[in-house]
């Protein structure tokens, strides 16, 4: 009997402003949990970019850790990114969340001249060499085009615009895709959905993660 | 045609050391949206009582806002819960985390001899009085058996023991029900569930939060 699949969620802090976006972290392990999957979150020990006041969207005078405020959406049951193994696992998710451009890379600053966390970037590519099944969901596949644009990787950000021309720049492919559709790169093991980037409630959020995820159960079966 | 029900859900922060159970609160939103109902989120402008780092349980030398810190929960769209009218709504969640008894009250530190905020505490004599259904999650059901203690309400914190029993002393009555169910006050119209307080997953609380929910509009529809 074929084991349940064993998935690594990388969570960039906790709000949709400056770290990983709630509703969208939550529906992941809602719906590996519901497709019998197992999961273990991680996180860079990293200082945040920023502090956004979620309120009125205006940056605080604060200092708060990556790893410490994703902590908060893992209940504590997190590891640093650094003790990532790419061996133990058979899928990788990164939920979106304006942190996936501002603390796993300064992409929402500084565009395609960004700089990228060494370690986020170290997983990635890890993943994409075993055969390790990556989901990305909302902002999060900019980075996965990022890092796998010399590997031509297909993406969504649901519709298209400047911020996937720029990727397509570097050689990834953009697909426009609808709120809760999966964009299935089979080659390079790369599902991504585009939750909160074209969604305006929780239930489409929360189909797209299903859809996500059931498209990576599919792929890690057929490795 | 009767319209859909409106059910304010009230926040404590926003990570379950210091505020609202992040899963239970996403899973009450989620099924809120899933029961075709309406919702707006509220929070007391108030300070935390303390700040916890999630990734090792302890105080950590800084102040938050509880509104400011559940905004990361509403995606900002919250308010102070000093605007709540309690005859726009059909019904009102609350959520688990410790924030429920460190931030809404102070029982953690006292016990029945707590302080309850002013503001709380008129919001949910106000719904009783009015028959706008009361769902409470995890440990918030603390904050109604205090509240309503006089009414003798009825209330779930899973399994009985010391505070279920401390409690009952002032009047409200435990009753001991399984992860996923729904201890439901007919005369009173409080509803309350477990979530983790007994569970072990993220799937149990979102079903816990869906029969909740359900018990709820079904005591709307009664009305």
């Amino acid at each position: 009997m074929q084991k349940n699949p064993h998935i690594a969620v990388v969570l960039s802090g906790c709000g949709r402003a400056d770290g990983s976006e709630i509703h969208e972290s939550v529906s992941a392990l809602l719906c590996l949990e519901n497709m019998g999957c197992t999961y273990q979150c991680f996180a860079p020990d990293i200082k945040q970019a920023a502090v956004i006041n979620h309120l009125n969207n205006q940056p605080m005078n604060e200092e708060r850790n990556v790893l410490i405020e994703a902590a908060r959406i893992a209940r504590g049951n997190i590891l640093d990114l650094a003790e990532f193994k790419v061996e133990d696992f058979d899928g990788i998710i990164f939920p979106g969340g304006l942190g996936a451009v501002t603390n796993w890379c300064d992409f929402a600053a500084k565009g395609t001249q960004c700089t990228i966390n060494t370690s986020i970037r170290s997983v990635i590519r890890q993943c994409h060499e075993h055969k390790v099944v990556i989901g990305a969901m909302c902002i999060a596949p900019v980075l996965i085009a990022l890092v796998l644009a010399d590997k031509h990787v297909h993406f969504t950000l649901g519709a298209g615009g400047a911020t996937a021309e720029k990727l397509e720049k570097l050689g990834a492919v953009h697909e426009e895709v609808g709120v809760t559709d999966v964009c299935i790169d089979r080659k390079n093991r790369v599902c991504s959905t585009p939750a909160y980037m074209l969604a305006t409630n929780m239930l489409d959020v929360c189909q797209g993660a299903q859809n996500m995820v059931g498209a990576m159960c599919q792929l890690i079966r057929e490795k």
